[in-house]
């Protein structure tokens, strides 16, 4: 997508093997780009979140094994690099469908070949997602499309950040958003802060301001009395793991938003590429293993202070206990569908097989 | 409650026409006393938070005419001053009660004997928000007591701030909770953070870890989270103004965490005192007035900094556009009863009118 005017991606590899990301962590105060070069990079990388969101995970650390197979192709030190790089974020199951695949098809090949392959891999699996978060923009763009009313602005509210600074670009919940907005239709995005990391203020606010598309930013608090006063007409997020039978984890405060819309008789999507579904995984509630993640994120904010400078500030007492779950799992009851890659369907086992199969 | 073991109260009246408030917009990092002596001073006190809470606001309005009586009796001057003070925080329907209240007693006195009755009033009103919040932590550890389950930690989710910072003493939602805790209950609060202005976080926190209840601060997004997975026993929260038929107008959020409870068969309960009853009101959604606040709540965040200095951050793009709702109105269907200090009745007209004859 466009960052004032030019196109961006938010991975980019070169012909010498480098690849070049963006410090999101930075974002939206300061934009700057990092080279990887190593294993160690690319495992930063993702363990500190300079990058995030399942597809952008997943080849990122394709890319970790490219470094470490360069290095050294043996099998002890390409499963070593496997070992590190999969424990680096639990939930995400982008990581581990990347990881395993690039595992599998290497080992097959022999060692001094290995790196050339690996790169190749990597670099599909960069590609594929272009194309994967295209597609999902034109199967969501048809339900837009279906909904939106002439002459009257389309309103949709979004949950974390699922754009392309989570791809390598279009995205997945803001796939079909930037599909509507390029064509020209009229549309507006309601953006959740989506705290405790507030990646809704940081990152969706700014890629689609960037990108010129109309955008108010809200508190998590907030969506609920929108859609009760009829201010919001569909609700599209993304997923960190999708289960067989529909349930989606996916940002803490998802399932709220999702309880919500199907409240107030709002459609309530879900935008995801194949990599996501764990066809494993019967069912969701209850079963995925939640990500804890550092109290400092509770009880800290970064921010630009009034020198310009970012400042990090502690915003509760030193008395406070406080308990950080990174996802949760949303019924699939309350989703009205999967917008995936392969089409749309419905978010249960039997239409998902059928698509999938 | 106590501060580090002494009893305090957020608003003091003082022998010689005085009144000490706690500046609440420093809290929870410095504790701060401001004593007020005048009509002005009231009334920055509301329209800057220095305190907030639908009872606090009414008493200390109230207090606010006796300043502006005891300087000019007039009639005139008292219809100033009820102007003035009226517009400060447009859904709380406690100031506006306090104010018609005094406003309408005072005005039968003659000129000269209206500040004593003024200040006896407004005493009254302090002293009987101490009462009514006691009864309804009364009525609400009847609950508490009769859901507790002996060796287990009884869990209460609450939203926003409705403890004694917002009242005088004790508290609305959190007096059913003090009086468990002074009881020995083995109870355990999660505290919702509630942004933007991050009560939750900055008072509700504090003052339970002040008082010595067991407590863990969580985002707003966590408590859906929480409550699909058994982690919540009952929520409870404070009221701004309550439709006759049930229908809760509080804090951004409040409807969200309402919807949840009743998704995982959580009781969810409503404390307040009648003052918060708007019985001209037959129903709340859609129909209440909320406060849109500005937009800096979301954009900037106070903390400390590294120095141990307050700061403001500001944590998005300059590009980013932001909307602020105060207040969402839960429907009373979600409503499992109404505690207050007349008693415990269902969120419907018919045992509202009953309980209030």
């Amino acid at each position: 997508m466009l960052i004032d005017g030019i196109p961006k991606k938010a991975i980019e590899s070169t012909n010498d093997y480098k690849i070049v990301i963006i410090d999101q962590t930075l974002l939206p105060h300061k934009l700057e780009y990092i080279t990887l070069k190593n294993l160690n990079g690319c495992y930063k990388a993702i363990k500190d979140m300079w990058i995030r969101g399942a597809p952008l995970i997943g080849v990122t650390a394709a890319y970790g094994m490219f470094y470490a197979i360069k290095k050294n192709p043996s099998e002890l030190n390409i499963r070593k690099a496997f070992d590190l790089l999969i424990n680096t974020r639990p939930t995400a199951v982008d990581l581990r469908w990347a990881l395993k695949k690039i595992l599998n098809k290497i080992l097959k090949f022999k060692a001094e070949d290995r790196a050339t392959y690996a790169w190749q891999f990597s670099k599909e699996l960069e590609i594929n997602s272009i194309k994967q978060c295209s597609k999902i923009g034109d199967y969501g763009l048809e339900i837009i499309k279906s909904k939106i009313i002439k002459d009257k602005t389309f309103n949709i509210l979004t949950h974390c950040n699922a754009g392309w600074l989570a791809c390598v670009d279009w995205g997945t919940a803001l796939a079909p958003i930037y599909k509507a907005y390029n064509l020209g239709l009229d549309i507006h995005v309601w953006v959740d802060e989506t705290r405790p990391r507030s990646q809704g203020a940081a990152l969706t606010a700014w890629e689609l301001c960037k990108h010129g598309v109309p955008n108010t930013l809200i508190v998590d608090n907030a969506g609920g009395h929108l859609m009760q006063n009829g201010k919001v007409d569909m609700c599209i997020v993304g997923s960190d793991r999708t289960a067989l039978n529909g349930d989606v984890c996916n940002k803490i405060g998802t399932y709220m938003k999702a309880l919500c819309a199907y409240d107030n008789n709002i459609p309530f999507y879900v935008a995801l590429p194949e990599s996501t579904i764990d066809f494993n995984l019967d069912s969701g509630v209850n079963k995925i293993k939640i990500e804890e993640r550092s109290n400092k994120e509770i009880t800290h904010v970064s921010g630009l202070n009034s020198l310009g400078e970012l400042s990090n500030v502690k915003i509760v007492s030193d008395l406070v206990a406080s308990h950080n779950p990174g996802f949760d799992v949303t019924p699939a009851r309350l989703v009205t569908k999967l917008i995936t890659d392969k089409g749309i369907c419905n978010a249960n086992s039997k239409s998902i097989s059928e698509l999938f199969k």
